[in-house]
């Protein structure tokens, strides 16, 4: 597919050692964190700067060459594989953190930069980057950039998208454009960086990216609440903001994930009696600590409201790393059990008591095991799936079934099929469930605006 | 232009009464708040539902008739013109509150709304839309949409943008879509919410709106700080933030505007001293009464390493609305001597002193009055001009001159030519500036996506 002579023109452009088609590169690039997904790619291209990646674009465009952008592999909807075979490139070496201004409380990065690296740096400085997709310690912030990120601190600081000022992009027709300007407020044309910011990798390969930062927060307080219903612990989150409290992280995990992470850890911090079957993890964090203690103590009366159980605060920062850790490791601990399909669902906040009832409702009609956790704060529901019998794969009928009534009812509740992972591959076929065709028209439109020849990262999230 | 048939159509589709061809009528929307443009429609209409744009749209697309979308006419940069005659749709009786959504804090309204009367509406629950424009309590929110508005409040709530969930639009071809889902969070295709908000109405006429809400601050307080320096009082807004405050507000007046505004209104609350250059205005809001008071106190020590004045504490509602009366006339004020010409300039913060300066030696080079004030915290600079013995007209060449040299500056300090006002009619040709041929490409094919043929709010923001 690919010839010779393009070979040779990608070691002129980017170098010989870093052009790599040898079996075992392939292979590892052929995944990612989604299901069994595997796409080999003929070649896998590692360039430095935005320059060779507008000399390969060109190249691939000229004769219309598939190819697809890589983060660091982390992704959840198999948004960086090479589903058409072709040329994959790799932003890992374009990892460095150029900037730190912190006269205007902005950073300017390369896409390969590992997020946690990004926001170590700038904590540094007192600074603050606050989007922390689970991933934080292998993803990369580009490929942040591309899925729209969240995490558990998006409750209150907002996702990748409310950060971004302006990126470095160079167009699957090989121009290198900035989308906008590196200030707080822009009214000068259309939103090009918005545009660009959750568009998986399909309008364009981001090269350098100007985040906006700010203070570092002093002080946070965590506490975990248990839970005899599942729904009370829902209602309970809407009632907190109802109330005028914005925590800074309000998590929700049911006791079969808890249990199951708990013991893949060994950790014991967390209760798991028989009688709870949901807890709540909720954070404050600001620079009064006064505050936040009453703050915390407030939500913790609120919450006798819907029959919480004995309440724990982490009362050191070892505590509240335990803590932590048991909520960031639980995709992995109930994968490893069998639950491999992960579902990003979210709902408007109040309607999360009705989702987790439906999903219920739904594992008993259709037979099937489920467990969730997520960002309740923000109505994200991550619902993890395990059916006997059938292999967890997204092209099972079965499954594909099982999943279509999920994301009916979630469009039922008002809410949509991805929060924070994006549509990638695998999600795509459900996007007429929350879209018709007229928006979809529009989004093809604007992908041929950028993408003429449709070669950059072709069949994520639509088709044309 | 407009055929008798065609009227008539009109008149079935909204009924007689709201279509009017009047001269009177004409007129008095022919003009916004730009400058001294005018620009006569052929007919105005006044629709009352989506449907009913829908309908005239599609008989407007089918003949090929130019369609100005319009809000409250409060703009300053013409986008609400008929530049183009043809028929301007007037959202003015689209003016309905639908929803109000306590449990999930969000709001759902008519494109029609005054900001102010929305605001108010969501403060009786408790409940704030903190982007509050100059023009507040005139202007729409359909309008503060188009243009992607700020305000004072934007340096700790941000923009208009910040708070979009969702947004029904009636495409110049007729179909009615909503762009997202009323979520917080949302990785589910395009971003087409945020390319409708600030497009100026050239890619859809917004029917409804679905904002986010967050909990209304329970204090603020007010102060002003008097500089002997404009560009000490600069150099202190950057300094604040990276000393780690976020004050809700923190403006910027220079003496002379500050001086015509106190004239004007008959107000004495300000110090208008010889040895004054410019004050900061700078309030701090939350729902703790200490911890403003100690920040207050922090912020008027730190201002002393910038050389202010004596500071002036509002003591009161009736002070603090004083303050904010001057601030907010400032335009108006300075419009009647003669400064009719208002630029909308933004630069990253720290850049602020150097814009100033250059704004400065530029008015000596080319011999021009100028008068700044804005909000400072976001690097968001007003730049009123006059000059004697020209017309304060978008194109008259002198003018032009001057502004081509301004953005020019603008641009070098890594800034752009508008932050809250838009682009519209006139200053369009300024966008060569700050973008190139591919990324004014790229918007003019997002354009022919949504306006295949050059309907809606045409000859706005760029030309095809």
């Amino acid at each position: 597919m690919i010839s010779a002579e393009l070979f040779q023109n990608f070691k002129t452009i980017i170098g010989e050692t870093n052009v790599f088609a040898d079996e075992e590169t392939l292979q590892h690039y052929s995944h990612d964190e989604t299901e069994r997904l595997s796409y080999l790619p003929a070649v896998v291209l590692k360039p430095r700067t935005a320059e060779e990646i507008s000399a390969i674009l060109k190249l691939c465009n000229q004769h219309k060459i598939p190819v697809t952008p890589r983060g660091a592999g982390t992704g959840l909807s198999g948004g960086a594989l090479a589903n058409y075979g072709g040329v994959l490139i790799s932003v890992e070496r374009m990892n460095e953190i150029l900037d730190i201004d912190e006269r205007n409380l902005q950073v300017t990065t390369e896409p390969g930069v590992i997020t946690e690296v990004l926001q170590d740096a700038v904590k540094e400085k007192g600074l603050f980057y606050p989007p922390d997709p689970n991933s934080k310690g292998s993803c990369f912030i580009g490929g942040n950039i591309a899925e729209n990120s969240g995490g558990p601190k998006a409750v209150k600081y907002g996702v990748v998208k409310d950060y971004v000022l302006n990126l470095e992009v160079v167009l699957p027709t090989g121009e290198i454009i900035w989308t906008g300007c590196n200030v707080l407020k822009n009214a000068t044309g259309y939103n090009l960086t918005q545009l660009i910011v959750g568009s998986e990798g399909t309008l364009g390969i981001v090269t350098k990216i100007v985040l906006k930062l700010i203070p570092f927060p002093k002080y946070d307080l965590l506490m975990l609440a248990p839970f005899a219903s599942v729904e009370k612990a829902s209602e309970a989150v809407s009632a907190i903001f109802r109330a005028g409290f914005t925590p800074s992280a309000m998590e929700l995990v049911e006791i079969n994930a808890l249990k199951i992470t708990s013991k893949l850890l060994g950790s014991h911090v967390v209760p798991v009696n028989d009688d709870i079957e949901a807890h709540l993890i909720i954070e404050v964090d600001g620079n009064n600590m006064d505050v936040l203690m009453q703050e915390m103590e407030a939500i913790a009366t609120l919450l006798q409201d819907f029959e919480a159980g004995e309440i724990f605060f982490a009362d050191d920062a070892q505590q509240k790393e335990e803590l932590w850790k048991i909520r960031r490791r639980a995709a992995e601990a109930v994968k490893l059990v069998g639950y491999t399909i992960e579902e990003d669902t979210v709902v408007p906040r109040a309607e999360l008591p009705k989702l987790i009832k439906g999903v219920k409702a739904l594992g008993v009609q259709y037979d099937f095991d489920v467990v969730c956790y997520g960002h309740a704060g923000d109505g994200n529901l991550h619902i993890r799936i395990r059916k006997e019998g059938i292999p967890n794969s997204f092209e099972n009928p079965e499954m594909t079934a099982i999943l279509e009534e999920l994301f009916k009812l979630v469009d039922e509740l008002g809410g949509t099929i991805s929060a924070e992972h994006g549509i990638g591959l695998i999600q795509k076929r459900y996007m007429p469930i929350v879209f018709n065709e007229v928006q979809l028209n529009l989004m093809r439109g604007i992908k041929k605006t950028f993408d003429p020849n449709n070669i950059l990262n072709a069949g994520k999230i639509f088709d044309l």
